[in-house]
């Protein structure tokens, strides 16, 4: 299967984030930076969770989507994605009017299903336990001459998502001194990083999840175990990160740390509280703030909040 | 009973407004205008609901107190609210060293009583069937030599809520056509015209809550019947509202509408999949919207959703 990407031959950068920029404005939202009011000040949440589609996604899928030649553009996009990156990808695709076909697992939340379905993409589902969506990813798009557009591992898509770092340190009018952030992948760890080169990067994972953190620790790349634990952070469960994000965030000098789930669970009704609906994959930056896993620093800490697209029953439970 | 202003010569104003602003501006979020992805365009969320305190509430209360003179600060204030005008009070006077005093009822929602008590005001409670908080509340000012301060019958309350309008045209970069505001005693709503003499106002209500709706097609202000049914939204059942709010908005032309119990539920569950938790109350506007009550107009239609302090079991029990 290939990744094959117009901008394969480079490494995503600061210059690609840039001008990714004024192109992802167009269709995204500005989302709000909130300070924390609990805290004694300068501990902000970047509520991605308010984006167009309940998520980041949408940065990096409008990134790539608009670099594809007119000429090619007919032939669609195929994706696969439990569900954030699908919405971004369908939205992109409607934007640009470009058909989409979507490999979802046939247990992605019913919410996230509906919302790609309602956005006009044409759902494909597997099953996770038996099926390989990258194989039947990769055999669509051959089949209809289509753009596979990864969910993390593509240059474009990285630099997409770094736009929300460039936005942060626009809205603070500096660059923030720390950014944790929920870590699946890395896409959006690594646009960060490199959007915010003065930072301090801390990726966050649910237990047991944390293959990020410990590929950061060893510095080489190593999967999630294949015992790792039930996480609710449907959005976080990546079993392998990427070369490219790894690298990126290991040249950042960035680290990890895990959060528990019975953690997230706390900040969500956090956020809640705050007016703010957060997925739990979405909410483990701000859960290792309110566990006291970051310690206190100078300067400014954002926590990103990533996706609110969380059934809503498994919400209620959570708040009720 | 006085509710005696320093400001009480003079009526609201568009130039108070404005002067407001930069005063506003030290203490208060600059709260989002979302665009609402299921409409064509044009059609947006003022996210008053993840102001500090969760919802309009700081800005009148901190333009109110940061008027009153050093001399008179140390005696505080004293205010009376069911919840939302409570924290803004609390909040204003703890940024300002004021002591404050807040009656509230005994069966307002927990999370409002908790979060007021949080910000380091003394809760006084009363009995909403047997005794008169403007009673309690006038003998505790005069007993203290304390500022009382009205959620929004008074100049300064009104101007300081009226920062939301100067801001959402900020944002859009143009006034918008028309705005849709939920109403209580009419603060946010006058507020809003003041700061928008082109806009088209609209003030929603709950069915039998619309009191403002009624006195704005009657010319002449007439309370909520003794009759009136059970409505979720205890941020808008205000009795009658005031001569300042009523007359700002007759003069601004705004006309009124009402939304049913089961269309403020359809708005919350709306918010919720676009991230935001919304209380009954602060729904109301984007409920006539969901509803089909606000017909299509050219240009730009905000939806404030003012609140977002909610009982998360009563809001678990709408969404799940």
């Amino acid at each position: 299967m290939s990744f094959q990407s117009y901008s394969e031959v480079r490494a995503p950068s600061r210059d690609g984030i840039l001008a990714a920029v004024d192109r992802v404005a167009n269709v995204a939202t500005r989302t709000p930076l909130l300070p924390l009011p609990s805290a004694a000040g300068g501990i902000w949440i970047k509520a991605e969770s308010l984006q167009l589609g309940g998520a980041f996604k949408l940065r990096g899928a409008y990134n790539r989507l608009a670099q594809i030649p007119e000429e090619q553009r007919a032939a669609g996009v195929v994706a696969f994605s439990s569900g954030n990156h699908a919405q971004g990808v369908a939205r992109a695709a409607r934007i640009l009017g470009m058909p989409a076909v979507i490999v979802m697992p046939a247990d992605a939340p019913a919410v996230k299903l509906q919302a790609t379905k309602a956005l006009g993409a044409d759902i494909v589902t597997y099953d996770r336990h038996r099926e390989s969506r990258e194989q039947i990813a990769a055999d669509l798009a051959a089949q209809k001459g289509a753009v596979l557009v990864p969910s993390f591992d593509d240059v474009d898509v990285i630099e997409g998502q770094g736009t929300t770092g460039i936005e942060m340190a626009e809205q603070l009018g500096r660059s923030p001194a720390r950014v944790a952030i929920p870590c699946g992948g890395g896409g959006l760890s690594a646009g960060i990083a490199l959007a915010l080169p003065e930072a301090e990067i801390i990726v966050v994972e649910p237990e047991g999840w944390d293959d990020m953190t410990r590929s950061l620790a060893l510095g080489e790349i190593v999967p999630v175990a294949d015992d790792a634990p039930v996480t609710s952070c449907d959005a976080l469960q990546t079993k392998r990160v990427a070369e490219r994000t790894f690298s990126a965030l290991a040249a950042a000098g960035a680290r990890g740390l895990s959060v528990a789930e019975e953690e997230i669970r706390v900040a969500m009704r956090y956020a809640f509280a705050q007016g703010l609906v957060v997925e739990p994959g979405g909410a483990v930056a701000l859960a290792a703030w309110l566990a006291g896993k970051l310690p206190p620093i100078d300067g400014d800490t954002v926590l990103v909040c990533s996706g609110s697209n969380v059934d809503p029953r498994a919400f209620a439970e959570v708040i009720g």
